[in-house]
């Protein structure tokens, strides 16, 4: 009799999951069933954005694999079936299979708790009128698309996140009038720090997007059923199209039931080898929390690559490997037209917030040497701890090609470099793609001017 | 009275050292004299062929720095004036002053040897045929400029380097019927593992230059004093220009003549401080040596970052620092058209020379994610050592943004990461900027697999 891995999410983590646990062991040994509650399993919902924009059609090219894909992997997967209940004395699930309108029961000997997260609601009226939408599945990207093919003329984002600034982008590439009302004083607030979130939030401005701050959204109007304004302190922002993009929560109720420990971040409490705190059960993905390598503090971040990363190491430690997830440093990516914006380890607030002795600088460079014609400007802050000089963090918005700088500088900060090595490495050089300084080797040497020669020397 | 720093030699180490040093320390305690033997001091000559190709106009876009500027930091220039003695023992220095043809003696308390490197001369017949060039200092680059205007038909690169390379993409984007006659097997042989090179060399001539392999020219003909073809085994390959791009050499005549110990690379010996073996003087740059970080092994690289680098660190140290310079990876980038190829720290060939127990890997990737439209293949080569498990180089090819992702497995390897950590780092992700598994990522992954598992934990 073969063991049973039984996985509940059919999505990035969950499947991820799957695929390494059936690489270690073959279906005469493990048996692999998935339970996904939508219609949709193992997309990209990071792919959605340029979906409503039109640059991805069909919405197919979202899907990574399929269910007759993981069949041939011996991987069953149910679509429309949610696991409504864990017991995880009797080591079984219940299951609602939402097609056949039945309930069953299934035994397992690993449970794989990977129900990622849902759109956070909004407490105002009117999210149900026509022309209203979340941005999470795929349903999402289908129904806004289709607002977008009736040539709106005016949409509006409520919510200043990753999300938000990516569905303006969506709307701007087809030539909607578009605002973003943000609840606090600038786009991306606390991802990046204040100062440098203002100059994303103008740098968007400059592209043409409409951005409220400091507005909560009271109301959404209708006529006719159908949306028209936005209510927005004592205005009403006309909206013939309105996406609701205030974030994510993890999907923990059904853990909570069952008994697992939920996480101060609000994520399913694991261990480092990803166990949960119950026998036979392990998390991975949104719902599941994490730890921030350079502070120890639990988190709950709503990520594809977290999620995939967890999730195969779930599914190698089922096939009886010792993996280990190391943590986090919150990167982020996003891009808006021509602008990337990326984030690494510790904004300065949040190394100040954690004890660290931090120094920031903030500088402008370009994304080619100066002379070449396609050379963009870039802004880096970078952060620091005085006592240690260790790099702690970096912020960069500019052009085409400034924004995944940051895999450099997460590699450095991963590795604990202080910054008086960091600026001695031997990165590449030729004019059409940096200056003989690259960026990230300039975010050590500003960073070492502000803290004054070490003392030691630099490696 | 102020002590005396000179230097000989005019660009990227030569003036980085003398901008370093007067940070430490100013007029009144160091003078800083620097002699250039050229008309041009502080230029990017990286950027030539981008002035050859009309993308960056006028040449003198790509100054750095002039006389004037370096003045207003008391540091004074000699344009045209050659070092062609140095006396150790009563530390002075002849110059040679080729604008007032004169000689005269200055005394130093600090030298620094930033010769540079010159073109390498090819033993053939013809060079001083009208319309053929080598591609070195920036009069190079004002001829062959002057000569592209001419609308040349068709144009031959003698070398098959990462000048050549560059080259090509300028004659191309001039629409010149451009040929590379490379002496090896491939383009950038050596640079790259003969699959990889093989590789790029495919994709080159894809984007329509013609390279003729495994060919040494000997000789180039001509009617009337101008250039008509290339000799190249029993062919005349026709030309109405060539470029000489054979590779460039170490200027140390000067040093060996006044007894400073040469390396076994060829370039000048120095310790880590980027002292010379005779006191008082030090060098940096082209003409310098330098450490590979994963092999010990002394080599002399003509780049740009180098040079800045060692520069910075000489200027520093003339300063009162104690500054080391740590060693390079070799890491090296050039584009063609949109081809990106970039490479750092050992080739399997490399790798296996310096005893290594080496094992590498080829995959395809892709820059963004696959169902993004502006996505394009890359390939990757990666290199680990099968007893540590350390990542210990990496080719990339591919479309833009492809090559920049050197940098972080550059950031990788001088950390001296294993495969089995670099998979888990926390690099960022969105779809129209990279899959979710970055390929830097997946290169520690497909490595990890052509191992076998680990058998301690990742981290």
């Amino acid at each position: 009799m073969p063991e049973r891995l039984v996985i509940i999410g059919g999505d990035a983590a969950g499947m991820s999951a799957a695929t390494n646990a059936r690489r270690s062991r073959p279906a005469a040994d493990l048996e692999i069933v998935a339970f996904e509650r939508s219609d949709w399993i193992s997309f990209s919902a990071c792919g959605e954005p340029y979906y409503v924009s039109g640059d991805v059609s069909p919405i197919e090219a979202l899907l990574v694999r399929s269910v007759e894909e993981f069949a041939k992997s011996s991987i069953t997967v149910h679509k429309r079936h949610e696991v409504i209940a864990i017991d995880t004395a009797a080591r079984a699930v219940t299951v609602r299979d939402h097609l056949g309108a039945r309930e069953f029961t299934v035994g397992y000997d690993h449970l794989v708790y990977a129900t990622g997260a849902s759109a956070r609601r909004l407490p105002i009226e009117g999210v149900d009128l026509f022309g209203v939408h979340e941005m999470h599945v795929l349903d999402d990207a289908l129904a806004v698309r289709r607002l977008v093919e009736q040539r709106p003329r005016r949409a509006v984002i409520v919510g200043g996140g990753f999300v938000g600034v990516e569905m303006a982008e969506a709307f701007l590439a087809n030539g909607i009038e578009t605002t973003v009302i943000a609840a606090g004083d600038t786009l991306l607030e606390g991802a990046f720090d204040p100062d440098f979130a203002a100059r994303i939030t103008a740098a968007v401005r400059g592209l043409g997007v409409r951005v409220e701050t400091g507005h909560r959204v009271e109301c959404l109007h209708g006529e006719g059923g159908r949306v028209t304004s936005v209510g927005c302190g004592d205005r009403a922002i006309p909206a013939d199209l309105v996406v609701l993009a205030a974030g994510t929560v993890p999907n923990v109720a059904l853990a909570r039931a069952a008994g697992l420990r939920i996480g101060e971040s609000g994520g399913v409490w694991v261990d480092d080898h990803l166990r949960t705190s119950l026998p036979g059960v392990w998390a991975a993905g949104d719902c599941a929390e994490t730890t921030h390598c350079l502070t120890g503090r639990p988190l709950n971040l709503h990520l594809g690559t977290i999620a995939n990363k967890q999730g195969r190491i779930v599914g190698l430690n089922v096939g009886g490997a010792d993996e280990v997830f190391p943590g986090v440093l919150g990167t982020a990516i996003t891009k808006c037209m021509d602008l990337e914006m990326a984030r690494t380890g510790l904004t300065e607030a949040e190394a100040r917030d954690a004890g660290f002795d931090a120094i920031a600088v903030t500088f402008e460079a370009t994304t080619a040497a100066g002379y070449w014609p396609a050379a963009r400007p870039m802004w880096v802050k970078a952060v620091a701890d005085r006592s240690t000089r260790r790099i702690l963090g970096a912020q960069i918005l500019g052009g085409a090609t400034a924004g995944k700088r940051i895999d450099a500088l997460a590699m450095a900060i991963w590795n604990e470099m202080t910054v008086d090595a960091l600026l001695n490495v031997d990165l590449s050089y030729t004019p059409t793609l940096s200056g003989v300084w690259d960026p990230v080797l300039t975010a050590g040497r500003v960073l070492q001017s502000a803290l004054g020669p070490a003392t030691t020397p630099s490696r």
